[in-house]
């Protein structure tokens, strides 16, 4: 990785401390001609599920480069600091907590891991700071990924979101709601041959569509979403609220 | 544009999820050079009057480039996709849907407009990622303006904000209200001559000042605020909460 | 200061509106090659007390620079703008009304100030984009620091936090609230030497550990923070919520 490169910043830091701030100040420091995009880091106080769901849907639109991400209620305890190369020539830097695999697998999957080797004197609160984001900057200044600690293979893995198929359509888990209340479920949507009209959501009439506008107003419409899952919007509402549906609640999609 | 090029980026996509950082990827592969300010992605969602407030009285502050704005709520319908070239000499990529005319304004006018062409296989909900972000990215990369689509001039445009002359002052629609409870209204400051006293905001005693601290605390003041509006604030406090005034709400100010 | 130069800003104008992007526009406008770090925006409106904390907290890990920090009820008054010229060579700019004393003290302590020197027809209540922004970046630039204004030493400084030394332990003051419900108290944390058991805050028994997950869940972990402060934190939960601490209220420690 010559010249330019680049590094994504996923946390559950919130934006009014400086924790986000102190990172960027030591990536700054170890390697000053990188560029961060921070993520996002209103990942909710250590879901580490939400994390991993909207840094997986975000890389494949990131420039190739480094993939620091801090979402670790375990801080300071026995779980492992590790970084990943992935298969598109990326690395990602995090906690051992399965954060960082749904990233890894949308660029292609694990192609090596290791075990971050423990600097002496590192905080025990505050590994993105002391232990993470030097980690990001140093591969981002080029540094050999073997050399950073011992390899291994046994990551830890989140349970996969569950997905049941119907005789007439479909129950999955909300992956993710985003700002606009529109209701993620862990189905990909090419996997789903919808017809254009029939469908219900909960029991609730709804339409086939390509865009929130494709329904009347205050109408649910289910469609493929810009990360290629199943959804379920509100046009000019929330499909969040009129389902009241949250991460990890099921929802069930039927098109006889 | 060649070398350093800016790029400013205004939308309502929030910041907790990764729809900002996926923009900026995108930019930071097809323009890496480019800079990115982020205006603000906190617009309320759909809010296009809001939208266009903020960004027509930020850009007064950028430097020359691209604004690449997404308040989106016709997003896959048949509103248009345009790209402006301002006045100035920048450009403003976005939706049809007024939300980029006043910064075109507020940047010496619209020197020209195109409705950007269609690329084949976009996503119908993420024009940002998929459309205008790309665009904008060409344009700080020195893309060729009227060849990004075709010359169009029938732009859509805001409904102008409410405000009317009265024998003693004027009543005029809120701007906007800022963090601080600040409440600007739809007047240019300059065409307004305040006595030092007497003045009324809705009924209440208020006093023509230039500053916060003009006004005892808990009183009303009227100034000339940063982006040149009359505006209406209290000393240590909200004139939105005081006044009960939102973004769309008329308020009368009598000075007799 | 030659090269690239790093800009660092903290200010209390939230991310809804377009103040921030002003600022950096400014910034980019005179100093094109300088980098700014964001460290928080979200600082209560006028908390002064808040914004130094938080700073003064993060600075040891910014690149050295110019910090920038606008919080700042008294814009347009007679409080004075100032810079300061910290011991290691950085600098920091904002209003004289304390906000950037621990933060200079954090980076070993005011080496000089300087009262700046008003610039004719500025705005009179956005001093962050039209006063301060434009010394930031001119120092950047490399300005001569003592040309910018008139030295001054008198600076306007908060009023020290309470902590007192108790027989059997500490009441001090909470400096600051995280996202995650730590309690900060004005304690460093070397300075306190606790036992294994026995500990109690505000009563209620507490383990001292390393980090939160030294103690079960739910449970009071009191720890030296990132920062070097005695703090208290809850396993998976909020200790500001549990204790009803507040920045600015009293917390007991006892260790007897």
């Amino acid at each position: 990785m010559m010249g330019r490169s680049w590094i994504s910043f996923t946390t559950d830091y919130g934006l009014e401390d400086g924790f986000v701030a102190a990172c960027h100040g030591v990536i700054a420091r170890l390697a000053p001609d990188a560029r961060v995009i921070d993520v996002t880091h209103l990942v909710p106080p250590g879901d580490i599920t939400r994390g991993a769901h909207v840094l997986a849907q975000t890389v494949p639109s990131l420039p190739r480069g480094v993939h620091l991400a801090v979402v670790d209620p375990g801080v300071g305890t026995a779980r492992r600091p590790i970084a990943i190369e992935a298969a598109d020539g990326g690395f990602l830097v995090g906690p051992d907590n399965g954060l960082l695999i749904p990233a890894a697998e949308a660029l292609g999957g694990v192609r090596s891991a290791v075990h971050l080797r423990s600097a002496p004197d590192v905080s025990r609160t505050f590994h993105g700071r002391d232990v993470f984001a030097p980690v990001a900057a140093r591969l981002a200044e080029g540094a050999d990924f073997a050399s950073l600690g011992s390899a291994t293979t046994d990551l830890v893995r989140l349970a996969p979101p569950l997905a049941r198929t119907l005789p007439d359509g479909v129950t999955a888990e909300v992956l993710t709601v985003d700002r606009f209340g529109n209701v993620q479920l862990a189905v990909v949507a090419s996997a789903v041959q919808l017809p254009l009209s029939g469908v219900t959501v909960d029991g609730r009439p709804a339409v086939a569509g390509g865009t929130f506008g494709d329904a009347a107003p205050g109408e649910l419409v289910v469609f493929a979403d810009s990360a290629g899952y199943l959804a379920v919007a509100v046009n000019g509402g929330s499909a969040a609220a009129l389902l009241d549906a949250r991460a990890g609640d099921q929802v069930t999609v039927r098109f006889p």
